[in-house]
């Protein structure tokens, strides 16, 4: 039978629930088209902050880089949030995308039929929306140097950070979204900010060129203040949709929101070679953690795009994203997604659930 | 009689259009209540570009600098679109903005119950959106430097910007938010991205600095992402919003595309001293220019924001605002905002309709 290492990175609020969870559902999924998991489990962000001091402790990273894939629940939480930069949760997480060199962040947002009054937008709007934000997510502002505090030339206090791309790193994310495009329905958008950022302007430049090597996809560009508005305005005109780091997670949050149902949105990052990165996109939760409350199927979506990204296991990922899908259809919700007519269940028996459709 | 000087920057596409609409509803308004406005038009984006190879041509800096106020259409098209940057109608809107040092941008989006069908979001909520954006417009990753492009230190081409705030921008940015909140509801959001951006932390260091000024304003502090985020799943939770320059450009034009009438929405650029700029958040709209199709109302809106915050003059502002809401009220609409049973009109009809009503 094949076998796989699996780091989990159950984290902080509700992470620990949701990786159980999904655990259990990796674990049967795999079991039944004869993989093997070996589970090791780490401790990452807050809870590595209590433990060893550190966001993000070596061992940890060691661990995660010498597996076949990571798992992570999520991150962060009021107690840590006036603490240092490095002291930071979301400074590990900085840490473990750097460190696994994952520069390319795929992030779902679709609609389900199921689901398309949780939206916040009209029927006829949300109705069959299905994109993909391909973010990229080891430079530009979030890793750029110089960064700092200082005084300027007049003597006043500063802060500053810097927006840097490199032609290298735009066409790599460049050529994973043309590939990701193609692979869905060949239209991909690339979002700069290229009438006022020179970063962006390279940006721009580079996806161009690389657009030459992908004749069958339909490459168009928009700037990042009308891609905010138009995402609500009309999200169905988008398919795959290629930007920057900081760009990347404003869209990619906005366009989850737009779907609804945060708690079902799964993503995957990746590099060129090594373990992926697999992650629900929404965060801790403090305020609900702890309380059989989360909605795991964002999680338990992640496995699935580690199956099918991250080891190639595409029969396995299919049977999970099939039981999710299944279990839906059984009526069976989860408070955020809830809604008349529906079984309201808890974390762990939507965790269940899954299990006897897997 | 009291008389001033407005410098008219119609721009490029739709813009003279609508100014010219925007003229005589100011002048109408302004000879009820008393009031001459000697009007002083100059040419700017792409239009000057044509005209003189620069987008902000000395002379008409100059003519904004002297007056008391400015009105601006709108600038851009594709022609210029692919012009090298210090040639771009963007750039010459940029040299406006810092040559007047209009450092505060007022954005308010509200959803007038006329209109709140036009919402792609479902009524319930978009009824009663009413916030304000303050976006800090002379800082940040717009004018730092370093920037430009170059070699990193392997050899590798790059682009680069720097986002970088001084502690006194922020300080005066955030003192007209909280004068704005406190005249509004009182409650103030300020977005950064402080878990990760050195420029966002001081930001955030600020503002709550700034706080202990306005004990009666209640401050909440967001993350751009998680802003993104709220503004569709629920906008009535913001009254006003304050932020920087790049996620006040993305999160303004998010909320405008909230209330659906984007054609409906004015804003104003202030200094501490000096002309202010007013100009619809509307782009150029090259695709209807010409064809007397655009909606006047955001402009006829601009204008009175500038009788209001630009001159102080509260009676004529407020004539123009009723004006605009008699002639909703009997029915005219342009197309952007036309809906069964509505009179659709064009930009000029709309612009004698409101006459009718100042
Ligand atoms: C927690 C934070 C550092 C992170 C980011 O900004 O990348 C998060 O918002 C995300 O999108 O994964
Ligand atoms: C045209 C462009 C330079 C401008 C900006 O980014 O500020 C516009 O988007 C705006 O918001 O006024």
């Amino acid at each position: 039978a094949k076998s796989y290492n699996i780091t989990l990175l159950p984290g902080d609020g509700i992470g620990p629930e949701v990786i159980s969870v999904a655990k259990n559902v990796l674990s049967l999924a795999g079991s039944i088209e004869g993989i093997e998991f070996k589970f090791n489990e780490k401790p990452m962000g807050g809870a590595a902050l209590d433990l060893t001091g550190v966001p993000l402790p070596e061992e940890t990273l060691t661990a995660a880089k010498q597996s076949d894939a990571v798992l992570l629940g999520a991150i962060g939480g009021y107690k840590w949030d006036k603490n240092e930069k490095h002291l930071k949760p979301e400074t590990g997480l900085l840490q473990l995308r750097e460190g696994l060199k994952v520069f390319a962040n795929l992030r779902p947002a679709s609609v389900l039929p199921q689901l398309v009054d949780a939206s916040t937008l009209k029927r006829e709007v949300a109705e069959g929306v299905d994109l993909m934000v391909v973010r990229e997510l080891t430079g530009g502002i979030y890793f750029g140097k110089p960064r700092g505090f200082g005084t300027d030339e007049n003597g006043n206090e500063i802060g500053f950070n810097t927006e840097v791309y490199a032609a290298y790193e735009i066409d790599r994310i460049a050529r994973i979204a043309f590939e990701t495009a193609r692979k869905r329905s060949g239209k991909l958008c690339s979002v700069d900010k290229a009438n006022v950022l020179e970063a962006s302007m390279l940006w721009r430049k580079r996806v161009t060129e690389i657009a030459a090597e992908y004749p069958d996809v339909e490459l168009s560009h928009m700037y990042v203040d009308n891609a905010a508005m138009q995402l609500v305005r009309n999200p169905k005109q988008f398919d795959t949709i290629v930007t920057n780091n900081i760009f990347g997670d404003i869209l990619s949050d906005e366009a989850s929101m737009i779907t609804g149902s945060i708690g079902m949105l799964p993503s995957a990052s990746l590099g060129s070679s090594g373990p992926g990165l697999f992650e629900p996109i929404h965060g801790s939760a403090p305020d609900i953690a702890g309380q059989d409350k989360a909605n795991p199927l964002a999680t338990i979506l992640s496995a699935a795009m580690l199956l099918k990204y991250g080891l190639g296991e595409v029969a396995a990922a299919e049977r999970i994203e099939l039981a999710v899908l299944d279990t839906l259809n059984r009526g069976f919700r989860t408070g955020d997604i809830h809604s008349d007519g529906n079984k309201l269940v808890g974390c762990k028996e939507m965790g269940e659930e899954v299990l006897k459709s897997v």
